[in-house]
């Protein structure tokens, strides 16, 4: 029933390994027999890790697991299954979750607390834990380093494809690597979007630092995604560093920190693009620019309001530039903006500058750039300093397709 | 290509006549040749009005216009048009309305400032306000009491059926009359949603009162429906008042004014529930219950995010009582809750309570209820005193048909 993106590349990307790091997945039949459903990654003593997690009120029995172990700044492995988001179970999804990690522990010898654990998938039905369980000593066998694709596969939902990207880094003589696998908002199973995206590093870096050049890059990065706009109770995003190659950095080594942020933002960046051209349904592929905001916090909120409306994803879906759904996006979101400097383009060509549209415009053009698979759409509200990309899809039959079918 | 609403009612309803007020409506060729498409109202000397508008930053050159003449608070003529909003056109844009006012006052007799405008249409292209001067003095001739239904079609655009919904209150021992016509978020052209309603009373009510009585009513009625969540530019909700019944209400008279309140609230919310049933490819009706929330507003806030939510809105076309995506859906609103409380119904049949999954669920009553063209869904997301209903419609293949085609 699922339709591959027009996007997913002819083969998984070539991601180095990263020194400490083993990875194993396998079929645990969480869900659906016969698929790759659970991951496991191992980390060698002394990795750090850092942590960002969903907004939303209502949050996922192993969002809260994360969020309590995080603050201790260590880590010695991660399971994460498809198939089931373990939310909303009550006593019996926390249950879960300590009986993961109890498992993953034993499995590897570590303390539980050393855990992390992601799960995506429906909401609200019990957990298989008992197969989690019974895989994990099977997985603790298979680990090997550079298993990324497996891994990636393993944390699919509706995604069409794997999704991984990775960075090299010259930082004080050495070279750390940088390698990170994600999954889409393209919904679960199909019933919610979860993103989830794990990264890791051989770099030595303490775990407060790590967090600040985390919590840094995700705005302008899964934080500019959007699909549908439906904040998932699991998203997860973890960074974890081994401390294997290079010399340690701390906040004194500025230049160093800036080349490893730098590559952290790429990675991250190239993650979300390739969710958001993973997004369900997707025929377009729509890149938002907004210039001229007060702050780059206000351009973002204004261009995930024009990225998250659906007159104007159904209009690219239909490839027409209908810039004036995009003005009344942009009326919407309910930031400063200054009117009489409004203007719209696509791919580079006016519809509408000054708070009006351009005189005798000839649409031509315009409709020829929505005949791509890649849509540009240039925004400027007003002569403030802020400015942000934010990625979607547009809204397609196929979208409807795969969310009006029943959970099974 | 437009499938009609399976809620479109077999006629349109019997709406008396209000004393003092006289309709007509003509096909101008504003966008379309021979269909209706723009609607003239005459009101007597002495009525008042009061007005609501959208709260979108980018509002039509009419919206414009109305906030500025409303606060005298006397009319004497409403002109409608369909098929262009005249939004986003600078200089000319207020000209067309300067002149729209001006033809319309040279034809009835009154000053431009007494004329109110509303327009509805397709963002950005020019007015061709030639054509409704040519046509105004001839509407001015064909004015009629009771011509409702003429009117309420001449304000349609993608709405596949007209609205209209009126009540009888006894005040002071006479009977006043309040008859309304609507037209739907169901966009336009199809290119944007506005919401347009047009309320008429004979009551005898000052402007002040007006506007508080009306300011008062719309958040629990028109405040309370989304289609898309796509706020217009030119939504316009106007209540005109001739004061040809009945005895003058004031602040004083706290039972009478009780009376016509509720009146106005059952019209409104009568209207907004039938905009709701049109709402672009709709196949099922949703009114959404928030109960316990910290107040009104609140509860209101977390109604609309879960109507607005596509997720819900694909799994009610799918007819499938998918609570998880709705418990999301609360969680990301932003408002208070207590997650502990959190429950979830469908047509009186619990999925979800006390912040977790119903044990052992027979989802079997939730299907049938789903299988019906009306669908409840009762959320308790506390013990707070907070209490909201909204309406909105799924979210089908017909939507994306409508919306993804090209402008014309």
């Amino acid at each position: 029933m699922t339709t591959v993106s027009p996007f997913a590349p002819a083969r998984f990307p070539e991601l180095p390994e990263v020194a400490g790091v083993e990875l194993a997945a396998a079929a645990a039949g969480i869900r659906h027999a016969d698929r790759l459903d659970l991951a496991l990654v191992r980390l060698p003593p002394e990795t750090t890790v850092a942590g960002v997690f969903t907004t939303n009120r209502v949050v996922g029995h192993p969002v809260v697991w994360c969020r309590r172990i995080l603050p201790a700044g260590r880590a010695r492995a991660l399971v994460v299954n498809a198939g089931n988001a373990n939310v909303f179970r009550g006593e019996e999804g926390d249950e879960a979750v300590r009986r993961t990690a109890a498992a993953a522990a034993a499995a590897l010898g570590c303390a539980p607390e050393e855990v992390f654990v992601a799960s995506t998938g429906v909401i609200g039905e019990r957990l298989a834990v008992e197969r989690i369980e019974a895989t994990l000593p099977e997985l603790a066998g298979a680990l090997r380093p550079g298993a990324w694709e497996p891994a990636a596969r393993a944390i699919m939902t509706t995604d069409t494809y794997p999704k991984g990207a990775a960075r090299a880094v010259e930082v004080g003589g050495a070279t750390v690597r940088l390698a990170g696998i994600a999954k889409g908002a393209g919904m679960i199973a199909p019933d919610l979007a979860t993103m989830l995206a794990f990264l890791f590093t051989d770099a030595r870096i303490p775990a407060p630092l790590l967090q600040r050049l985390l919590a840094g890059v995700v705005p302008a990065t899964f934080g500019s995604l959007t699909v549908d706009g439906d904040t998932s109770t699991s998203d997860t995003v973890l960074l974890f560093a081994t401390g294997r190659r290079g010399p340690p950095l701390g906040e004194a080594d500025g230049p160093l920190v800036a080349a490893f942020r730098q590559a952290l933002f790429e990675v991250c960046r190239e993650l979300a693009v390739q969710i958001a051209k993973d997004g369900e349904g997707i025929g377009r592929f729509v890149e938002i620019t907004v210039e001229g905001a007060v702050d780059e916090a206000s351009a973002r909120r204004i261009g995930l309001t024009v990225a998250n409306s659906p007159l104007v994803k159904t209009a690219i879906a239909g490839g027409d530039p209908n810039w004036g759904r995009i003005v009344a996006a942009v009326g919407r979101a309910g930031e400063p903006i200054d009117v009489d400097r409004l203007a719209v383009a696509f791919g580079g060509y006016a519809a509408a500058r000054d708070g009006r549209a351009v005189p005798h415009l000839d649409e031509t053009p315009l409709r020829r750039h929505l005949e791509g698979r890649e849509v540009r759409i240039e925004i400027r509200v007003g002569d403030g300093p802020g400015r942000a990309v934010v990625w979607t899809c547009d809204l397609t039959h196929g979208y409807v397709e795969v969310n009006a079918s029943y959970r099974s």
